[in-house]
């Protein structure tokens, strides 16, 4: 399955008044690593967002270990879990040193404009190839 | 159970390159919910932040059934939906035009420092009652 | 000239990890303002949008004079200063209990999409005249 | 002078229902620009709010040349540009591709906390002297 390993410091504006990272940030990594992901894939948000098409969210849920301070370097690494037929499912897991510190997932569903209206459909083939990974083997589940 | 009943609009920065609400947002409104709770319970956030204690989270998860636009009229209702020995479960539902357009949960712990050190702790009893609204009873369960 | 008071309180993820609000979130206000004028004015953003136009920021400045915390009262008065031939100075004064704790402005250009070209154009006479308040005097000066 | 280069790309999130970055974003990036400058100076600022010092902001201000685009690779430039008795000032500078997009400055002043009193002090010598870069001279203008 595709993986991308973001790396990156906790910034000042991320805290919050506790002093500890604001929890909707972790979203904001979790979604930024999701488009990282789609841009390894070959088929970057930007192209897709011209195409009138995307992964938009269905679902999203997050453990939070232990707090993060402002400075931490934090290793996120997102993966391809699962692909159906019209949705994938991403997890995410934050490390600091090593140290499992949250973990989550987002359940993303395809999308395609037609006529100006919005419609879920089946992921097309050469994405969900790309999702898999080279060589993967598409999944039967349906959704 | 204590409820509170945020209404707010979606602003222009909260939507994202896709021209809908940029999902890291709903959570930010359900901390803004529970923030709410707090205070109407009796027991404002800043308070209990200079007593060095507070309600950080365990776990949150929101789905999201329908795109959120820029100017959309919001109706967040908050409420306390569990009460275990050292921790709450904070349910949140959107509301668009009385059609439920996205919900969520945030599990919170509570703590308190002691000595430099954070420990998790039993909720206090005046919290605990104040949590259930007046009258209520309290939840056996353990976490 | 038309104006705007916003009221509201210093959110819990708005401020960083010093303790106070994180200063960002001053222009996240500021535009907050200036889309409530415009709406007041009977332009809002959304509607100019679909019509392929709008006010992006030229400009934009914010003085502090207080750290504000989470949970304060403010009180945002948003105001048009100038309309000049292609854009518009609007000031913003933040007040806490009647005391100024911060003050800006923006310089926004008017602008319009033609044949997918993004075009500086001069402000239409009944944007003008809205935003000068009823009655208002057209000022001469050319940007 | 100090300087620091940040090199990022803007992220989905960082754009508006108009399909830019939306503008309170580059007051974000200057702020990481100046934490960074500070670290690169040996004092960063989480030892500094440690000893109950620290640059708040006084003032800041932006010019938008350009609008920016989800995925655009930005180069922002941090300098220190004058160091005065009880402030600095930093300039910062956007670059796409080569090309200015945006400039900016912020006036940060310094404090420190005395006896739960916070009060703006001259900027001790041996910060002085890092932010001037080493071997640079001591500038004598006032605040």
């Amino acid at each position: 399955m595709l993986e991308y390993v973001l790396e990156f410091r906790v910034r000042f504006g991320e805290t919050d008044a506790a002093g500890i990272v604001f929890y909707p940030n972790y979203y904001k990594w979790m979604d930024e690593g999701t488009h990282a992901l789609m841009e390894k894939a070959g088929f970057p948000t930007r192209r897709l967002l011209n195409e009138r098409a995307g992964f938009p969210l269905v679902e999203a849920l997050c453990r939070f270990r232990r707090p993060l301070s402002f400075g931490d370097r934090i290793r996120l690494v997102s993966r391809v879990e699962e692909v159906r037929n019209k949705s994938m499912r991403v997890s995410h897991a934050f490390y600091r040193e090593g140290e499992l510190v949250a973990e989550g997932y987002e359940v993303r569903a395809w999308i395609r404009g037609i006529g100006g209206q919005i419609a879920s459909e089946p992921i097309p083939d050469e994405i969900r190839r790309a999702l898999l990974g080279e060589g993967g083997t598409i999944r039967a589940s349906d959704e």
